[in-house]
């Protein structure tokens, strides 16, 4: 294919995900978002887009793509929600879906989430849900959003009884990454977000994670290898996705590091201050690693270079790194029985036999991971 | 195929849908409910059950279903939402979620609703979206939801700004229509379903609306008539469904009627004392034959026969026939063009060259309809 300019001259990535009778394409690049009217008009030709951000956002970068929507005759009715993991609630998307309804937004007009995965993850259920389904464009403004949760099609919110349980998975008509939107991330949600760049490495592309070892400086700067890992990430995802959209088999390799995560954010509460998503996988990738080591399937030695790098990038990768504590093995178990991706009581955990060599593993024992967590946090790790 | 038997000694029918990789059936017969659990667990093999009703199908039905559900083997945890489109709300969304969630109903279990179309509208949306997409199961409990709305995979909730606004393509594993379920129902439910029933023969099936003229009193009585009526019923809507899911195209010839009749229901406050579903949809059938006909493209005799049929079984047919009014030809035209089937502000009607020959009928004037309904209103009609 042609590499199309963006306005502020850099090159236009596409990544295709050929999701039969849902393909869609995720480009990326330094400025892309401006053309987003041009773009969206061209491929969805809506007459009314609802724009869902946050306050933060909003500020931000909500007027410029609101311009270059009307520019390009498209109506647009604002939706602003407040920042933050309480803002996937229940009462939000009940907010969202009548702000779209209001918005008198039909089946063939579009959805456009223009922020991180909390609005991506919101304005997609949404989507999803309003008329049964309509068309979603995602314009992801965190480095996380845009190699994680904008592909894939998984949206939802939260409920009491834990993270995402309660959603659809409704995959995107076109994904706009503009890299340049990451200049002014704070560098804690940068790292974040890098965490589930190297988990792309981590689970199938040793090479890949060989080149975050060398380029990641050129990542966070924001020169072209932005753009690469970026491009590199939302082509591992995708060719995952197309495999399993639903989740029912490989699919659960993007699980690496996560089954850990998932309980360390459950025990600090959802509480962004003391841990964020990434962080939490940053961690839950280096036990992964570690536990895999213990169990006699990869070695040692891997397990010290990812915990090496990430800790190289100022990722935490220990249970000590959590502030305010990770509680004890027993509640870090309990927490991990209630994940979701618990099925009948058999704990799968994604483990590696080595970078870039991961797999599934079913029916792993709750007593060897109790007794790795209990050492992990006797040695203050 | 072999027609088995159910304990009560009648015959089972059984329809497919044969909606790739997603085929289910559905099965009709007299006493069919008691046989719930084999059939959930032979086919679904679920370790738990959430069972949602609503109060008076609570006392009802519910105790003989969860028991023959726990008598497979199947844990049961029941949800019980007060009765009423009221019930279709946000709120009760949350509710049902967090239910199900707290029954610990995993992906590979099931949700079963267990009620009329409110209910099987409320869990299916619910199932569809806990954990984005759990194994449903529906056991309509009234006329109407036998042989619609558990039928094609149409699940919602009700926004402020309209009926079904909120919802999911969901299909169900498994239909469970016990026809003996409506020995119970009041007489006034069992027409408004009738009218659904009619429907059917209305729009392709001549021979079915000829049947029907003969045999409705079967049908109400609780004679073999009535199982032949819903699986001649689900036969049509699956077969609708099957060629379009996701009503790009033929699936809107089952709004035959409804665009008429959502506008009444907006116009009396979806207050079911004064008018209920199935009512509106009489009138709005016998509405769509007079519009064609005055329209030129279908016989005056066919509209007489069509309302002369619907008043024999004792349903509405005119405007006048709602109670409290229909408000004025303006309030109707208002109330119709705020429909979600309307798109980019031109009016798509479901009309008949006869019955049994119903087509989409796109870009109708407003005018044409206006002055039709006035003169229905001035005709006291």
């Amino acid at each position: 294919m042609t590499a199309p300019s963006s306005p502020a001259g850099g090159a236009i990535t596409r990544v295709h995900v050929p999701l039969p009778g849902r393909e869609y394409d995720i480009l990326i690049g330094r400025g892309v978002a401006a053309t987003a009217g041009t773009l969206v008009a061209e491929r969805l030709k809506p007459a009314r887009a609802a724009l869902v951000t946050d306050e933060n956002v909003a500020a931000a970068h909500a007027p410029a793509v609101a311009d270059a929507l009307e520019a390009a005759g498209i109506a647009v009715t604002r939706i602003v929600v407040p920042p933050g993991e309480a803002t996937k609630s229940y009462g939000r998307f009940a907010e969202v879906c009548d702000g779209i309804l209001a918005g008198r937004i039909e089946r063939r007009d579009v959805v456009v989430a223009l922020g991180g995965g909390v609005v991506g993850d919101l304005a997609g259920f949404a989507a999803a849900s309003v008329r049964r389904g309509s068309a979603f464009v995602q314009i992801p403004t965190t480095l996380l959003a845009q190699v994680d949760s904008s592909v894939g099609g998984k949206t939802g919110i939260n409920s009491p009884h834990g993270k995402n349980l309660v959603g659809a998975f409704h995959q995107p008509s076109l994904v706009i990454a503009d890299t340049a939107l990451l200049d002014t991330l704070p560098v804690r949600e940068m790292r974040a977000g890098y965490a589930e760049v190297v988990k792309y490495g981590l689970i199938d592309q040793p090479g890949f994670f060989a080149w975050c070892e060398s380029n990641w400086r050129g990542i966070f700067a924001g020169g072209p290898e932005r753009d690469e890992a970026v491009a590199v990430s939302c082509r591992a995802k995708a060719a995952i996705v197309v495999r399993d959209e639903r989740e029912d088999g490989d699919r659960a390799l993007l699980n690496l590091g996560h089954t850990f995560a998932h309980a360390l954010e459950r025990i600090t509460g959802y509480d962004g201050a003391r841990l964020v998503h990434g962080e939490a996988v940053a961690i839950g990738l280096a036990l992964a690693f570690r536990f895999s080591a213990r169990l006699g399937l990869g070695p040692g030695q891997d397990a010290s270079r990812v915990a090496g790098h990430l800790a190289s990038v100022g990722l935490p990768t220990r249970l000590a790194d959590v502030p305010g504590g990770a509680g004890d093995a027993d509640a870090l178990l309990d927490a991990m029985f209630q994940d979701k991706k618990v099925s009948r009581g058999a704990l799968t955990f994604i483990l590696a036999r080595g970078i870039g060599q991961s797999f599934i593993a079913r029916g792993i024992d709750a007593g060897d991971v109790r007794a790795f967590l209990a050492d992990e946090l006797a040695a203050g790790g």
